[in-house]
């Protein structure tokens, strides 16, 4: 286990969070274009059902609409292509109010996740790295004191030795000396670099991350309630057309009714 | 031009027009039916859309059900297999109030045309086949009348030859006689023939061939009533499913207000 690998996991667990995000509105986008698909073709169906019964220019169909029931199925088809016509604005809405706008939306979903992952990746890399020199730091500092302390024990040897020349131990003395100095000199290096990365990690978990998270947050937020908007709009495009539905059928009953047995 | 070509004529035209009624009541059962084939198949695609944007068991889709976007979706999905079933429904209404009773009756409609035609020619040729009876006794009458003429001219002549015996004479006189009672015979049964004929004329006239074409007549009465009947029922029909239709967008649009972006 790494540095920081808990705070990888929550990265990985909301990448992959966030991935199922995109891909819930992308299979979203994908149904209501079938849907509207659906609406077309239908649409279309009825329109060829209403112009094939249409009376033909010059036959005995044409003739006969001077008997009321003809002219009312007439007008029965009339008003069947105008509840085609809605079943195409159904279609269309979709495709414009919906599908459009979350092609659109999707681009900049997918565009706003990279970059937040980005720069989350960036931030941890390098806290990691101000880690591995801190790591490198202490390393340092305890390799200078282990070499000072050595340093003096051949400094204490040479000074309990009588067969040494003066000249020598002091020799010694001042390279202990000097050990000494790097020792001091490390461990004044570490314990700033120390402060340092404390001050780092601090920002990091207290700010960046916290900062990162709650783009994520709101960008999903957001992203939950587009998709809201759009099943509100689904529902919608479909409720719009029922009172023009409506008049159709009631120009189809009104054209019914019409129809007059006696003449 | 035959006795009563004009009648014929009129026969003629009631045959062409009735039969032109019948057409148009299978022309407009074809339609309906045709309608209802188009509800079924978009009823289908709506259902399977539905059905193909269900989760997967055991799937991840299933587990990001606990997502309130992703149940309202399903829910979405529930709602639109309603919404399809009410085309199902309005295709069997369609079947069952119109294309169903009109086949029916266009069997009770054509077999009552039939007897009516047939009704029709029967009293024609009844009548026709008297005309014929009553020229048959006048031109007996007129040859009776013309025989007793030369006979009585025979006689006549007869008398005045002083040459001819008296036995020859009688039996000229025999003749003429026999002969004027055959003639004032004819007289008689063409009189009676042509009084029968006149007052069967009359009721064929006023009473057999009206009776007939009031009965015709109510006859396509009836079929205009029954398309109308079928016109408002195919609006009906449709018009029925509105409010369950609309039912189904509140529960998509409920289902989409339930989303909650902060969970």
């Amino acid at each position: 286990m790494s540095w920081g690998s808990e705070l990888w996991d929550q990265f990985d667990n909301l990448e992959k969070h966030t991935q199922g995000g995109i891909e819930f509105v992308d299979r979203y986008s994908k149904f209501v274009k079938e849907r509207s698909e659906i609406e077309t073709s239908y649409a279309k169906q009825i329109r060829n059902l209403s112009k094939k019964y249409q009376p033909k220019k010059n036959s005995r169909e044409e003739e006969e609409n001077r008997y009321s029931s003809c002219r009312a199925f007439v007008s029965t088809l009339n008003e069947l292509n105008d509840y085609a016509g809605q079943h195409e604005v159904i279609s269309e809405n979709l495709t414009a109010n919906i599908v459009a706008e979350l092609a659109r939306y999707l681009q900049e979903l997918k565009s706003e996740r990279k970059s937040h992952f980005h720069d989350g990746r960036k931030a941890q890399q390098q806290i990691e790295s101000s880690w591995k020199t801190l790591e490198a730091c202490k390393r340092k500092f305890e390799r200078d004191c282990k070499e000072a302390e050595r340093a003096q024990q051949h400094f204490e040897k040479m000074d309990a030795d009588i067969n040494v020349t003066k000249a020598d131990v002091e020799k010694a003395r001042q390279q202990a000396q000097g050990r000494h100095q790097m020792a001091s000199d490390s461990k004044n290096e570490y314990s700033a670099y120390l402060q340092k990365f404390n001050q780092e990690q601090n920002d990091h978990y207290y700010t960046v991350i916290p900062n990162l998270f709650q783009k994520i947050q709101e960008m999903e937020e957001k992203r939950i309630e587009r998709v809201g908007d759009c099943m509100k709009s689904f529902a919608d495009v479909d409720r719009q057309v029922l009172p023009i539905v409506g008049k159709c059928l009631d120009g189809m009953t009104k054209a019914a009714e019409s129809i007059d047995a006696k003449t």
